[in-house]
């Protein structure tokens, strides 16, 4: 069981030691969609022509979620990001949202999960703001798509 | 735009009075799914089997995400849980772990966010520990599956 | 020094004993002031009109603080508000922004501090967003202006 | 609109890339003002010759509140501040208590938002305190004083 | 193994459903002590006659960490303790420091584990504190001394 | 008084300035013990062969703790821990539980409090995990074993 790090040889949870590594320039993209009934979306974009409320909550909950990544995830490094980034946009023929997140940091381990927790967290804003009209919603597709930086250098999803 | 309660008449992010509702008994359940492969799914299952570290570990912060709920969503009210039961399943017929959470609370507003929170948050928890093999695996079918209590009464998902 | 309830008899600071009180329905509204340039405010309001994104990460981060009020303010009280709002306007003739904030919570302490506190850090967000044109901002006039509930009743600022 | 760095050129909120920025010692001084009766004063003066909680609590509370800056603030970056000091002083000619605050770091982005931060926190405690004889109290002046370090190197409020 | 009541009859970790217990008044006294050289002890007390800092910082970090219990212990309830006390008292003779906290809550749940967290980090911040002159201090009889309220009834440590 | 490093000349509390210290390879380790009966022991390892849940959840509390030390522990400063390992130990010999906890970091500062909040939040964990069972449960003995770094240097308990 060796090859799941975050389990030492008795498969016992740890945090990693990466006290060893260079520091390098990191970088991590996620995405998440959102899939709604077609009023629920055109709710969210009257709303978001006029005043961007319900994107802007969303967006804001991401970015403070990546900053929190450390205290939600048990055995994530606390670490101290250089950037984030969290875009939502309304893909009405698919009765869908999409969101993405980029972070980057310099530093000794990877953002990987900060990016997935900003996608996830402003996912979760957007079903509890709209949740009074469509209870349905589903948030699917929760994935890495781009990583940088670090010893195991580019990574790409497929497609 | 009056339907979304999270935003007032001027389309104003404020968190709903939930003052005048009664209490009464409310019940959550929601569910997600992580998609990975086959190698990565048995990597788990044999942890699983002997020491129970990753599922013990998504489970834990699934708990605890549950709890800091409205620090993470930013109109939740902040509640006082009574019950959250976060389970974790394999399901290597579809190379994936399935996870369940039912929240429970006596009170004025209902516990949707928190079942969706402590299920997105074991996923996430999944993901790290499992990222240094599978980098690729899918966080999908975030939804609510069962609702009780408050004045919308019982509400379950289709299917 | 027997008013000041926070110390004991001997000075010490404690949590007050509430747990005598009974609940009642509480409400208290505070404001504040941020003083900036003449073209510091004109950079918000263009921003205000087309996007409002100042001033809607302005009255989400003072939502959040005012549940997060008895982790900041080491006496106080955890409660659980049962009503938050943040209001932000514009006013051009004193090159100033003024925000008002109500807190709602049925229990056995008033949230005075936590419309303080909404109010206090929507201001200090307000600063954060505009430090990088106009260092010069000062916040002031953070007062308590209402408080209603509670054994010594209903409370209003002078004038 | 692109003069508020906070805003990308869409006016959507993010947290400002700061990774390119060279490492650099940075410091930054700000103050408040609580003004209150010469009663209350009176209290805290009594107090603070004895036994210094009122102010000892306070002080404390500003201390944590920095270090919870990018927390409270939801653009701010996280970072480690190597000092935080926080100073409180009776000045019982204006019936005021005047809080400053000074925090350093050496790292890529400023430290205002931690220094501001603490001095506002300092004076709702200030508040909290002594609520209970003077509700009235007013909390003002809240401003940087000075700033060192970085590209914009060194800041000094008028006068 | 279906006594200990965090394991559910598959041994994994829950947070105990409370929903159907009765509120009641609860109360929980813990204690916990620091053992340190007579000069360290000295240095506390000189300090403590003339400014209370130490105590007053530690006292202080106890009733904040009283609150936060249920983001500290993964399964503790989260709940809204009416009142929290934390008392420091040298004791010369023994070289030690004896600290003692109760807290109080009407409720489902009882508030053991938030005495014996408040007497933990009120530790831990006196050894923080006086480590610069003292590596070897050490803390030992963390232990809960009496409870009171709920199903169980009174319940006092021997002797 | 100024051998407490964290009063300044007055007495007061401040987070004591490492700005002008070097980086240096940090690491401290610290134990802790925790007494119970026979009987509740059995229990801890009966369900410790099987599934290892009590353990496990110990664990990561500790692991969580060490990184919300500069929040329980007012005067400590913010860190980015590289490394943290939390170990139990059931020593049925003895009718106790050993747990040891090592933190890293390459730093300004030591990590002699991660570690020693790392075992105290796991000893806590384990008593509320068992208190249905055993409420007289002690911890004890709670202190740092070494400590290796900084100009100070190694540091070992005596024997």
């Amino acid at each position: 069981m060796s090859k799941l790090t975050h389990l030492d040889s008795q498969g016992h949870a740890h945090m990693v030691d990466v006290g060893q590594k260079d520091d390098s320039q990191r970088q991590a993209t996620a995405e998440a969609f959102v899939t709604m009934t077609p009023e629920t979306l055109q709710l969210i974009i009257e709303g978001g022509h006029k005043k961007g409320d319900v994107f802007a909550v969303a967006r804001i909950a991401g970015i403070q979620a990546a900053k929190k990544c450390s205290d939600l995830i048990p055995l994530c490094h606390p670490l101290m990001l250089t950037s984030i980034k969290v875009e939502l946009q309304a893909l009405p023929e698919l009765n869908q949202v999409r969101i993405e997140s980029t972070c980057k940091l310099r530093g000794q381990t990877g953002v990987e999960m900060e990016a997935l927790t900003a996608v996830s967290v402003a996912a979760l804003t957007l079903y509890d703001m709209c949740k009074a009209v469509d209870k349905g919603m589903v948030i699917s597709q929760v994935r890495l798509l781009d990583k940088q930086g670090g010893k195991s250098g580019h990574w790409q999803a497929n497609e």
